[in-house]
């Protein structure tokens, strides 16, 4: 029997991302021998431990990560620097270090401080999610036909980088290596914005009188509940991913502001040329989207 | 057996909405024995008469309303009024004029004018979408536990409302009566302004430099998706939408847009507190929704 890629691997943050790649591992014999889970919050480890998710669960990351040829992040992107400062100079020599942060500068920046030139350490972005988090929300097929973007950085070894590609292509991801602030501004525009969009929605509507705001409940029609989807995802992780990404969202924030006061002033003064374009645009994008087969 | 709740019904305009209608009425006898259908485009007549959703199918909506018991106006709102002027002269003594609008003050004020003493005139507002348009589109649970809004006007009298209000009911929608103003403010903020965020955004996607620009659509995460599935609705419509509920729709979105700067500036400030409080809202809104059904 062929050895498997690592002999043990170790994820560290339990919630929707970690958990659903410990459904997948365990799977997946090819992949780890042994698989050991952690997290800071005690009732998630029992959670995991309930679930036999994971071959061993820690609460205390330093114990987890002992031993382990990959060790995989999972928290919100704000606490990684100081859990990479903890378990770095626990981790074997020659290991992997990967994350699944929804920004990548800002990440790259925190844990780079921290590393030792015997660990290679490579940036991962799996565009994955639900509106759902926790150890039960995660599912083994998270990952499947979804894209895992990968930044290099000064740390990431060639023969790391081909590993953890491998890894993400066998949780079912498509991979692609992309520049680091050239993934941070995309990530802005496609994801972190509208969800800011979605929140900030949420309260405009949570502010009106009251007698309004009991209907704006009553009558949600499809355009708000989509929005009130996505506005249910984690607090801490997107407080983390807008902190975290600020230059690019501000800026894409203060493009979309600008056009969003031109679809304004052609409403205020009957500019229906400028409204159909607008529409039409919208449609047209979503045909790209059907074309590049991101929707069904 | 007992009549019929309508002799003869017409609906004119068959795109998503109107056809459903078709569907359900041509599927449940008991609303109506003769079932009539009118579109200014020749090849939806041709499409309606080949899906046999229609007893008869006329071009000439004056000739569709002739004896009609019951006309349903499903075009965009804009142009309501004008189709309203052509056919109530040819309407039959003691027939309702019902219309499907999603801006209700000035579709009424629209068809007003033209109004005769001996017909009555019930505002409706049945909150069914989907993002797909044209006869093919429609479908006919598509009212099947979802709103309809009615919003009585001077010309509506009681018995006109009541055959209306069992109508939509035996179409699977759910019924509520609504102050005609009070009706365009909610509706500006759980659909319309939604609508307009969405194909905004998906136009400052557009606009971004070409580089990213495709990558936007390579990467578009659930975030994007959800709002793209929004903003393939149809042009004309909400142009006329957006057009026909100005005040209602600039207000809120003037609100929005504070609430998106007060965003913004917790994120350049670092303001922790005032973002994770923005998005426990948008989740407590989420939270309110799937308490009162309105999402699965």
């Amino acid at each position: 029997m062929k050895a498997p890629l690592f002999e043990r691997i170790t994820v560290i943050g339990l919630g929707l991302i970690g958990s659903s790649i410990l459904r997948r591992v365990m799977q997946d014999k090819t992949l780890a021998h042994f698989v050991i889970g952690s997290d800071n919050n005690p009732a998630v480890c029992e959670r995991v431990e309930a679930l036999k998710i994971a071959d061993e669960v820690y609460l205390d990351p330093v114990q987890a990560v002992a031993n382990s040829d990959c060790v995989i992040l999972c928290m919100p992107v704000g606490v990684m620097g100081e859990v990479a400062k903890k378990i770095i100079p626990a981790m074997k020599s020659g290991a992997i270090l990967i994350d699944t942060g929804s920004t990548k500068e800002s990440v790259i920046e925190a844990i780079q401080p921290y590393l030792r030139d015997d660990i290679s350490f490579v940036p991962c972005h799996p565009m994955a999610g639900t509106e759902f988090s926790g150890p039960d929300a995660g599912f083994a097929s998270l990952f499947e036909n979804r894209w895992c973007l990968l930044t290099p950085c000064k740390s990431t070894t060639e023969d790391a980088l081909e590993k953890i590609t491998y890894f993400w292509q066998k949780m079912g991801a498509q991979t692609r290596n992309l520049p680091i602030k050239h993934h941070d501004k995309v990530c802005a525009i496609v994801s972190h914005l509208p969800h800011l969009l979605a929140f900030t929605i949420c309260n405009t509507a949570d502010h009106l009188a009251d007698e309004t705001r009991s209907e704006v409940l009553d009558y949600a029609a499809s355009g708000f509940r989509d929005f009130t989807r996505i506005a249910a995802s984690d607090p801490t992780m997107w407080r983390d991913v807008f902190l975290n990404n600020r230059e690019a969202i501000l800026e894409m924030l203060a493009r979309f502001i600008e056009d969003t006061q031109a679809m304004a002033r052609a409403i205020r003064w009957g500019d229906e040329d400028y409204i159909v374009n607008s529409i039409k645009n919208g449609r047209a994008i979503r045909q790209s989207l059907i074309d590049n087969k991101q929707v069904q």
